[in-house]
């Protein structure tokens, strides 16, 4: 259904929609008609995912709408970087419980500066009255039998990880205000807070993995449950180096124990997890000069489960996103 | 985001998704991963629309779950019937206030019965906690160039509906046991229960459509209303014979001024309205031997607006589905 058809709302997201309109000659037909029509690129498949954020489960009740608006459609972009997908358009279903002018500028501003960080396309969508939620349905491409899948780890491959660890769920400490540190800097705070309601999804990394990484997603749910997914979806076990996680100078100004509890079980990183065959080991280093700060934590080997330095852990027990209500 | 992850929940969606696996090959990659696998048709573009469904707007507080999960499928298929697209796969985004067995069991059963109905593949989604929110994207195929738009009707074209008018707002109000006359028979009040809550989307017709048809929508806002959005999209006159609008056997139980309202203004029919260059006009005859009960109820010409038997009509005050709640 149309967005066109909600004359007032609609106007909102207009912008979002041509502010990269430009960009997919893909989208051959976008908002105002049943439907939207897209043109496929030949030799690809298409990309799908969809995510729905419910206030009290995925953000909190005090939140800038313009926050949300970048976060909603940042973690929903972050499963076609998972799945080594070029973004191409996305659809909201948008359900409000009343018509605010003022939250839908903000809203709509927010979608648009993610829609333009990450070259992806609004194609439509509906607006319905109700309780608060937002759904984001994400349209992508990958090239033919190149997509990134959870399955295809073998034993012998690097395990690698596509940036910092934990600070999601530090961020979401500085959001909420919540046992911060005293020495943690203004700048951390900002870095971290960031992270949280401005992730930015690995989209280049996750195209330059197509056909080289072997298996691959993206930690939302946090290291350890992600690593448990690829594991159990490869069939093998996977052994992580606790001192090789990376972590982020503003992370560290909590006490190593919290450091290390939100680098395995804290969620909302959005950074890649993926196995890298032994013999593509050398692009590691071509990434970093290409500023994508992948790092090798472990390996994949024969057996099942994920270990950490040696011991076996469990896959369960990672992080519920905003409360621990989310259906597990 | 796979629906795997959500163990209890996702058991009862795999079950709509299988029975339908076998039927697409589109569907390189279902449930289960970061995202789906979609692979185009040479030839085709897709067609992808999103809506969703709340409690007390889109259907009454008192429901068969069973039928909701048929509903909420079928009009979101219905849009893509309205664009002569054949139906490959769906997201759902369920946002559930508690895990009730019972309720899911019935759900999945009525999505199953459409997804089966429609040929359509339950490729992915997600749930959460929260109020109840049904949120369905649509994906379908339709050869490059030849979709069905609301632009390109033509002065001359005739102007036709794939079926009755008025039986989703007589269902609606059998459904809410709302002013029913006393002469509705129990297979009448059957029948537009069934319209309402199990509407079946046109896309046999839809697809016969393409490359026919000049342009064309679903009826979902009402005649009137939607006929307004294919002339204004068009920039023609469609001029209306009241007299030819087709009545089903069960809706004339309701007086005549009540049978006209709700054919011109009620909502939910989902039938497709489409115009039809005359030089196909003989395809009526034939679609009718095949089943489809099309019927020409008047024409586009030269100028604006949706004429009603020589007067001019207003586009506004169409249906605005189960309550006046939805942003108009």
């Amino acid at each position: 259904m149309p967005l066109g058809e909600f004359g007032l709302i609609g106007r909102y997201f207009q912008r979002a929609a041509l502010e990269q309109a430009g960009g997919h000659t893909k989208v051959a037909l976008g908002i105002g008609d049943d439907a939207a029509l897209l043109t496929p690129t030949p030799g690809c498949q298409w990309v799908i995912s969809t995510d729905s954020l419910v206030q009290g489960v995925h953000f909190p009740e005090h939140y800038s709408p313009q926050d949300l608006g970048y976060r909603a459609l940042a973690v929903a972009v972050s499963d076609l970087a998972a799945m080594a997908a070029t973004p191409v358009g996305f659809t909201l279903a948008l359900t409000l419980p009343a018509v605010d002018e003022h939250w839908l500028q903000a809203f709509s501003t927010g979608l648009a500066a993610c829609a333009t960080d990450h070259h992806i396309s609004l194609i439509g969508g509906d607006t319905t009255r109700g309780p608060l939620n937002i759904g984001v349905s994400v349209f992508g491409e990958a090239p033919q039998g190149q997509a990134l899948r959870r399955a295809g780890a073998r034993p012998g491959d690097l395990l690698c990880v596509g940036g910092p660890l934990g600070d999601g769920a530090a961020g979401l400490a500085v959001v909420l205000e919540q046992g911060l540190p005293d020495n943690l800097a203004a700048p951390a705070r900002e870095y971290l807070a960031a992270r949280f309601w401005r992730p930015r999804a690995q989209c280049e990394l996750g195209v330059a993995l197509a056909g080289i990484a072997s298996a691959g997603l993206d930690v939302s749910d946090g290291l350890l449950q992600d690593a448990g997914h690829l594991a159990g979806a490869s069939g093998v076990a996977l052994h992580i180096h606790g001192a090789d996680l990376p972590c982020s100078a503003a992370l560290r100004a909590w006490p190593a124990a919290q450091q290390r509890e939100w680098m395995l079980r804290g969620g909302d990183d959005y950074v890649l997890l993926f196995t890298l065959p032994p013999e593509h080991a050398a692009l590691v280093a071509q990434w970093a000069g290409q500023g994508w700060p992948v790092r090798v934590i472990g390996e994949a080997a024969a057996g099942s489960g994920v270990w950490l330095d040696g011991q076996a852990t469990s896959g369960a027990g990672g992080y519920q996103h905003f409360k621990e209500s989310k259906h597990g």
